[in-house]
């Protein structure tokens, strides 16, 4: 089909586009075109080493293959997002959080012996703020700033249509960012960041047990962050009271990073970051403000899919840059 | 001299550099290593329109090469610093302080066709940022802050050895950053910002007059911000608590810009930022926090005369470029 080829560069095949997360691990395979022709989880729960996960990897891989017929040496790269902090040219996992306890895992050539194509890796939110880039919220658009909010916060920035990684790779992780009403001392490790106790879902929870007292909602004292706004939507005063809070913190957040990167749109993304009130209440406030700092916002267009896409057009990336110098 | 003209690049001849501020206007011929030969400066109390300052600029540069015998065909281009928000591509001020209240200037071609040279304008903290970086506290530093902290706040920032101006000129403007103990909303336009009121010389000078009382502190009741922080080297209670406030809210915004761009320096200038009791202070508290983000802090190497020596550098990089590209 000339059209086809034409279309993907010449190049015949497929990617693989990996999340591994702190619980779980998705993969899709995907034509040369970025679209997804199946898909793959798994729970990370009693494999978290780096040899355990590769090994789940090459299972998923494994299964989607067959499930689509594709013969494995069709497969042309694969590209793989983790939570932490990831140097991407050497293709190594320098930290990640907790959950999976890695430090300085060589992910890249892991995945390379085992699967004999080329890899990369990247962090899980600078891999989203790509799929944004791509094909979801920021198309087109130079400078952005893929903002997640979800058990935690966390950021990945794109600058004339890169991502911005930092010097040592870790540009964006604003989870630890002072704004008003955070406290005055870092947290330690392991903690949650300042700026993450305030607007992450499991610090939002927490300020509305503090808060919960039997006579002042109707509402169960143990709501997730997104049940908590729900209830302000349906008019509940308390949990007004939180989303208001959370909407001025993330609206703080956010003017600071655009004074510093000068950044016209942010894209909102996690469970509690795409929730349609809090972005309603932010958006106001940043309206109110915007003599000087004029910011757009809007909800990620891939949802949970970001990272795992993002990860998808890396991939293409990978095998393209392959291909053209072998 | 063949030696003089391998250093210089084949290059023969003078550029000048040009620091306008919202009260005076200094300027300095040198030659083509950068080295200044002659310096002129003038108030720019009665002449803030944009042709009376070029004006100015031409009687500046007339005494300069008059008093150093440069003939004015030797000139080969020259730069300006604006202390404003400056389209450097199109070469006009967008906007400039109260001071001098420019708006859409094009002060560019204002120049070259005054001096029929090529002229390039930039921000004057961006250009303060560049001193830094080519013979200042950041030689061969990729990725930098410079922070100003005179009467306002603001910053440069270099990204891969290149002033990052970010999409609307406009990146670094963190004098409007919002960091625990600041006003919880953005002040109105010709105000000082959320982080100038606390750490800008003015803000730290109106602190203590709110809390001087006549038995609280030998000291007068007005003070520069620099005497403040000295008392509190000498011991005074009373401008040791501004002097640690102070440290604590600069090391917030130093900390802040550092989880956004993942920047490893920071370089003070400024007469507040410059002040060796603050910049001790602010250390120990960064120092202390560093388990996450570890920042070295420098003072400027340049002081006052970092603009001037970065739009010396800029001259420069026009008359190479000029030259080149005719």
């Amino acid at each position: 089909m000339p059209g086809e080829l034409s279309k993907n560069c010449g190049v015949d095949g497929y990617v693989v586009g990996i999340d591994i997360g702190g619980t779980n691990l998705r993969l899709a395979l995907a034509d040369m075109d970025g679209d997804i022709i199946a898909r793959w989880s798994a729970t990370t729960y009693e494999s978290r080493s780096a040899d355990a996960v590769v090994h789940l990897i090459r299972g998923g891989v494994g299964q989607v293959l067959k499930q689509t017929s594709v013969p494995r040496s069709a497969l042309r790269a694969l590209a793989v997002g983790v939570p932490g902090v990831t140097d991407v040219d050497a293709g190594v996992v320098i930290a990640t959080s907790y959950l999976l306890g890695w430090r300085d895992v060589p992910l890249r050539e892991l995945l390379e012996i085992s699967f004999e194509i080329p890899a990369t890796v990247d962090n899980d939110v600078n891999l989203a703020a790509f799929g944004e880039s791509r094909s979801g919220a920021a198309i087109g658009v130079k400078d952005f700033v893929f903002l997640a909010i979800g058990t935690g916060v966390g950021s990945g920035i794109v600058l004339n249509g890169q991502p911005f990684r930092g010097m040592a790779w870790s540009a964006g992780e604003v989870g630890y960012m002072f704004v008003p009403g955070a406290q005055d001392e870092p947290a330690g490790r392991g903690k949650p960041g300042a700026l993450e106790e305030l607007i992450g879902g499991e610090g939002i929870k927490a300020q509305w047990q503090r808060l919960w007292r039997v006579d002042s909602t109707p509402l169960p004292q143990v709501l997730r962050a997104t049940e908590i706004f729900d209830g302000a939507v349906r008019g509940d005063t308390l949990a007004g009271t939180i989303l208001n809070q959370s909407a001025r913190i993330l609206a703080y957040a956010i003017y600071n990073m655009s004074l510093v990167l000068n950044c016209p749109l942010f894209v909102l993304g996690g469970g509690v970051g795409m929730h349609p009130a809090l972005h309603k209440s932010t958006k106001e406030l940043l309206d109110k403000w915007g003599n000087r700092v004029a910011v757009e916002i809007r909800p990620s267009v891939l949802g949970s899919d970001a990272q795992l896409i993002g990860a998808i057009h890396l991939a293409l990336e990978t095998a393209s840059r392959r291909i053209l110098r072998p």
